[in-house]
């Protein structure tokens, strides 16, 4: 079943304690379509400048994600700048070119208005709701937001979450959305909004999800080698999207293997700079993570 | 299968976001001794002063905790000031009185010398081979250390790190120990120094277990209420060893259920200030946790 992930294309900088790149393609709607790709088949809606290379269009096609509803407009594409310090979950961002980006207004193509999964980057909340709009009855929807959008558009995020299944974020926004220091009642209270699911995306530390009577906690996939955490929760939401997606389930033993499918594709994604670590696998390999995770975290019940 | 603890008994003073209180009985020993005592039995050496109160040492006893190696002598007992904000994390000391647990020198009696189960507590680390050297070869020791001995007692420390079976250590202290910010490469930087295992807690992220060629994670068990941190390492430490002696197995299955019913202490201790939080507990509400434990990590294998 198809996926649909309305969300942002950049160019990323970044520097991290293990090396910088200038201007790689990244953005949510890349890393997740990239994640996503393996499980199932994505149609990508965003936009780009006239600088975004055919190349890079190619190279999502080749992936299998539909590309129809990428949009090009005359300008640039969205430029971000960040730096992270041995603390890698969190990024100082040094710069942002909205660019082609600040304009931007989802329009959903009439063959992806059926489409049965949908996932909302991080984007205005105003934006994710004009995509559940134009939607016919998804049947589930997931979506992720940011500081931003909880400081200044309060209001607009809790009518969005009023419409959403899912709500990725990571634990200090759980932590501000809520106005609560404690994780289990912030995600209470966050559930109470509408969502029937709240994934608490803790960096290095792992995820939690909360449902209305089931709490998952799984630590993150311990790596020797870290070289860029940049697009970790995209590749994350892309891995949980997609294993829902190719198993059409939707109870609790399917989220919490969703959560470890996403946890595995996060795992990858770490491990270069940009979306080059989720670019080159094969669905074995990454079957194979998913086993070794079971190992990491496996004991015996009494 | 009996275990020896040798550790600190102090007075604290500690003040969190959900409250405060004043000289509550606490230190590496007691709380180690208590979260044990559920398991196994526990013989404490350890000091205090004149002003310990013979009903703190009834408490312990009716615990089942050998107290005989608790040595009173002259002057005051060790007391410990601190606070927490609500990075529950980290504690900042405020205050440290010594008092006669500057000169203290633990001397095994006797009878405890063949124990098989010894933890050493944070203690200077010349005193923890000290206590070594008086025991009958033990089967299994366990040791914990901290960022003052790393800095000012380094040799010392790796002296001890090479007659000790397991290092238990928080992250930030096995990243400063090992010179190095990813945690994996530091786990086999320690294991490397004699360790056969290393475990490395992460306060409410929970913890990660290393050995020759094994790697558990588990996250912590997700708390609504919170009151005090104070001793969930060695509460930690308790249930670890204590399960242990009392399975009599060392494989990787007990090793990780091992770590399970450390976690499993340490969400009852810190639910309430000082050790209140593991005073009364029964065995079956242990393996309630356990259990609940279990679902909250549990997905299926693919």
């Amino acid at each position: 079943m198809g996926i649909l992930v309305v969300g942002s294309v950049a160019f990323d900088s970044v520097k991290t304690p293990f090396g910088k790149q200038e201007e790689i393609m990244g953005g949510s709607a890349i890393y997740f379509s990239v994640a996503a790709s393996y499980f199932a088949q994505v149609s990508m809606v965003a936009v780009v400048g006239e600088d975004f290379p055919e190349e890079n269009v190619s190279f999502l096609r080749n992936k299998g994600v539909d590309t129809s509803g990428l949009l090009r407009q005359a300008g640039k594409t969205f430029r971000w700048r960040g730096e992270y310090g041995f603390d890698l979950n969190t990024a100082k961002t040094l710069e942002t070119q909205l660019n082609v980006f600040a304009e931007f207004s989802p329009k959903i193509l009439s063959p992806h208005r059926s489409l049965e999964y949908v996932f909302l980057g991080n984007i205005d909340p105003d934006l994710q709701r004009t995509v559940l709009e134009q939607m016919n009855r998804p049947r589930l929807v997931a979506c992720d937001t940011m500081n931003y959008w909880i400081e200044s558009k309060r209001p607009s995020l809790l009518r969005t979450l009023s419409m959403v299944d899912i709500l990725m974020i990571n634990d200090a926004e759980a932590r501000q959305l809520a106005c609560e220091p404690n994780l289990i009642k912030a995600a209470q209270q966050i559930l109470s909004w509408g969502p029937k699911t709240v994934v608490i995306k803790r960096g290095e530390y792992g995820v939690l999800m909360f449902g209305c009577d089931s709490v998952f906690g799984a630590p993150a996939f311990p790596m020797a080698e870290v070289a860029d955490p940049t697009g970790a929760g995209d590749s994350f939401a892309g891995g949980f999207m997609g294993f829902l997606a190719a198993s059409g389930k939707l109870d609790d033993a399917d989220m919490r293997k969703a959560a470890i499918f996403g946890s595995v594709m996060a795992s990858f994604n770490i491990s270069e700079f940009g979306p080059r670590g989720i670019a080159d696998l094969t669905y074995p390999e990454i079957e194979a993570r998913y086993r070794e995770f079971h190992k990491l975290i496996y004991f015996s019940d009494i």
